[in-house]
């Protein structure tokens, strides 16, 4: 089975190609300005160098979120575009669970955490074999509150994790460990870990049907909702 | 700090930047046929895409071995070249050590295997932290005579562990643990966290001092070597 799978849920762009169960090409990029993921050109690049054609693929992995809600899209806007014109099943998986697999049959418990900006952090908690078991569901929280369901040793990963590395020390002390540097970047190879499980459960999703999991309302939408709060007011005062 | 860190020590080729202790890119293409590693076209592709031109990378990495002989050697001999042209100091690693650090902080002693063909391995024995520390060093064996050693969970890892999985199971039972598929691959990037820690402890090697790890002697130094003991056995009787 050939398995494409594409993460763009952060500032970076990763793209992986399965084959049998077998990573046949990875590619990653990591650019400190977020937008600029070249996410077509790394499809190619990584179809192109194991000789194989869109039209061969069997199934798509993509992330659902939490993340970078352009982000979000453009992957799966991509993995929507790919699965209509080939027809190949997609599944759809989370972005913390798969920055968790980058750390398989940790000693720990895996904390990945993201930056999720206004001081808060999507993160989760995941006990970690060949595949991820859920601890803590993925949420979104402040560094602090989230830090309040940590009470043993756990590995942190992630960007949020290094952006509040000082805040996890000083709240966790010795029971905070961190991923060596350089694991810290999400992989869509971890991804087709999740992906390949889907789909051998037969929970693909149907790519009209794909949707972000943003978890917090994007800020249109907290936009709209105040605005449709502020016309119901008007309208109706009784409300 | 640049890091730019090869591997084509097995029929794959992998190549990893690292700036300041963060992954920039990474390349990864594990071709079922070996020997076609597109070395210096993963090179620029990596250093294109972070925007570095190769004169500003200040350190490089390579894996010394053990491995494919030609891999190794098409590997170092292109660090050397780069170190020549650039003034770079070179970090060399093993490959075995690279491997296990696809499993940072695992939970059981990371056994990573390399198929070195006529029925052996390269193998070896590490507690993986966010540095590996070795329990049994890099060795050449038959599977057989390496599991000899394991008597407590171990997980394996890399293509001579994928090869020799029936074997590993029969000896060892539930002891054996395998990294999920996706893993086994080496990765540049783990490679990386080596080179990062031999450039921090000042152990980087002059790039005339390079030399391939090979660990058992080439069939060209066996054949040498045989004919040097036939011709000294004609010539010196007595010996």
């Amino acid at each position: 089975m050939k398995l494409l799978v594409i993460d763009t849920s952060t500032g970076s762009c990763s793209v992986a190609l399965m084959e049998n169960g077998r990573l046949s090409a990875e590619w990653l990029v990591n650019p400190e300005t977020t937008g600029s993921t070249p996410l077509l050109r790394s499809l190619d690049l990584v179809l192109e160098s194991a000789g194989v054609e869109i039209a061969a693929i069997d199934a798509l992995g993509v992330t659902l979120g939490p993340g970078s809600f352009t982000g979000l899209r453009v992957g799966i806007a991509t993995v929507k575009g790919l699965s209509l014109a080939t027809g190949a099943p997609v599944a759809g998986f989370s972005s913390l669970a798969m920055l968790a697999m980058n750390l398989p049959f940790a000693a720990y418990p895996v904390c990945p955490m993201l930056d999720a900006r206004k001081n808060e952090v999507y993160a989760a908690l995941y006990r970690c074999g060949d595949l991820p078991e859920t601890i803590f569901g993925d949420c979104v929280a402040s560094p602090d509150d989230f830090l309040d369901h940590i009470r043993e040793p756990t590995l942190f990963i992630g960007s949020g994790a290094l952006r509040y590395r000082e805040t996890i020390t000083a709240r966790l002390g010795g029971l905070a460990h961190f991923a060596p540097s350089g694991c810290h970047a999400p992989r869509a190879s971890s991804g087709a870990l999740l992906a390949a499980d889907c789909i051998a459960r037969g929970e693909t999703i149907p790519a009209g049907k794909l949707v972000p999991a943003y978890i917090r309302p994007s800020e249109a939408e907290i936009a709209r909702m105040k605005k449709e709060a502020e016309l119901g007011h008007g309208l109706s005062p009784s409300r």
